[in-house]
């Protein structure tokens, strides 16, 4: 399978600050630490994503984040191919750790970012990588404060491995969480299901729709704030359901909580043309990975507000009640089917979708 | 080249808890967010580096660090072989953010680590890393506290990549760095330089010693606390000087700082077998990376005090003052070799050690 990793948007931005025709790739001696290390850092990755702290390139970086809990969040990227509709994986491994930090109730402050990089990879992709974590924090608000770059032998990567981790500040009493799910609990999504799990996948199998179906990833940082601010205490817990889809991180909260959950196949959100795709690919999207949405868990008598709130937000298009949480049996998701009968819905057992993010 | 990544240590610690006949090696469906995924994370995972804060298994953890400032530092391992004499990619890890927290002047907290794995790896492997990454996090005083894995198509990495991304906490006061490095300070090294390559490239190299050359990876927390519990506001800076080794950390410095420095090649510490694998392999042991080094600048007329307590602690053995900071010119760094004359060290210029970490 080969994929084209370069595309339209190159010729928009500025052009890469490293001559290409000198340097048209990378190479082991970019990661060296050496004299070529810091040529890449300097003249393309703070040129594409620097500010002050990160230009003081110490060991680390000195944060004062005043009092106060953290949230603290890591994720490794290793999406394949590089760029997809809608995205790419540098915007993808900002979003995803901003989406978890977010999740837990605090607002994403800063992120490190460390690149495993793969001889021979085009010096023009990575810049236009670079660009894009650079939209994609500065979109979400955070600050890239510190930073990492290897180099691997060519055959022993795939281009780019990109490591986000990130911390947020925590308000005062907010808690959120697997404990605090409560049986009677409406159990919301914030729009229509795995978009970005099928952009991926449709683009490696070569499907081809009338208009591309784009990756969700977006940052949930705006909304989760949002649905805090009017909730309170009767938001209960928040997650994205990435990797393993809806089904997987309803499974975890269920046993983590000591919990049942009931949903409903009818009122799952659903894009027609990730449906079709869905059925074409034999794929239940309840399993396929979101970079945009979130589930949350909110007291029975606010459901009605929650929504409000989930769909009045852009990034809350198609949000929906999809249903409850149950006593028990501890660990077990249920779903209506469309036909009427009840199933259990179990964790995805195999590999449905490698390196999906 | 082919490394056997087994090695006798093996035999020595619990058995791994995933029944290898069944599971020998990783397989894509161990990343891919559902049940295997899930057996990966907790029965080996969790079992060898597992916390109550890591069972709690969010999208990412909650800290409560107290008020003050944080440093906060990223690093990706991808050093080949995995296993080494000394050590391995686990506790490399570990100590490689460990150092850089506390080279920032703070006290190591928490940890995260980012797994990339290739299908293929053998399990017992991982087992082995796990449990390093254990003993090197309980030794440096950090908690293990968020974590992620991803696995890679066979062929795609090269069995295993590490993140470790860290906070520590730093004392009120504290101010280090290379904006406070002066004119006539001292430049001390905590002891002798290079082993951490040179034991990495002689194995790959199958270079046979009497005894076998080990890396010096440690954790620098205890040691750094204690320069600067007693040189207070006169340790100016530190620096562990990793991949480049010690001619890229004070050119860095010496460029940062808007300073000049000059140290005295008969001055270096250096092992001797070190020093005769450096004279086979022609390397320059200054361009070579250590890993449980430190660099520090003292105000001169602290300096024998200063190496007082570097030689009084078990990692400061063969500590020794190597040379001072000058007035400039800003970022040129000088060497007084063994024979008399003065020659300008430059930053490393190509890739002398691949995957050095």
């Amino acid at each position: 399978m080969t994929i084209s990793s370069a595309g339209p948007a190159l010729s928009q931005g500025p052009a890469c600050p490293i001559p290409i025709d000198r340097y048209p790739t990378i190479t082991l001696a970019h990661g060296g630490g050496g004299r070529l290390s810091d040529i890449l850092v300097r003249e393309l990755l703070l040129e594409a994503y620097g500010n002050d702290e990160l230009e003081r390139l110490g060991d680390g970086a000195l944060l004062d984040l005043g009092p106060g809990r953290l949230a603290f969040s890591t994720d490794s990227f290793v999406v394949y191919p590089h760029f997809f509709p809608g995205g790419d994986i540098g915007s993808l491994a900002v979003h995803g750790t901003v989406n978890d930090v977010a999740m837990c109730g605090a607002t994403p402050k800063v992120l490190s970012i460390g690149l495993i990089l793969e001889e021979g990879f085009p010096m023009e992709d990575l810049w236009r990588v670079a660009q894009s974590i650079r939209a994609a924090a500065d979109e979400a608000g955070v600050r890239i404060v510190t930073g990492d770059t290897k180099v691997v032998d060519r055959g022993k990567g795939d281009g780019i491995f990109i490591n986000t981790t990130g911390i947020g500040v925590l308000d005062e009493g907010v808690d959120l969480g697997a404990h605090r799910i409560e049986a009677g609990d409406a159990i919301l999504v914030s729009g229509p299901i795995a978009n970005h799990g099928i952009a991926i996948l449709s683009l490696r199998e070569g499907l081809e729709f009338e208009t591309p179906i784009e990756t969700d990833s977006a940052s949930l940082h705006d909304i989760a704030t949002r649905l805090r601010d009017v909730l309170g205490g009767d938001l209960h817990a928040m997650r994205d359901p990435t990797r393993g889809g809806v089904a997987s991180a309803l499974n975890e909260l269920a046993r983590t909580s000591g919990r049942g959950m009931h949903i409903e196949e009818s009122r799952l959100p659903l894009d027609p043309p990730v449906r079709g795709a869905c059925e074409i690919l034999g794929l239940d999207p309840l399993y396929v990975a979101n970079e945009g949405k979130l589930i949350a868990f909110v007291a029975e008598d606010r459901a009605d507000e929650a929504l409000e709130v989930l769909a009045g937000h852009l990034l809350g298009r198609g949000a929906a009640l999809i249903g409850r949480v149950t006593e028990g049996p501890a660990g077990r998701v249920t779903q209506k089917s469309t036909i009427g009968g009840s199933r259990v819905v179990e964790m995805l057992s195999g590999e449905q979708l490698p390196r999906i993010c």
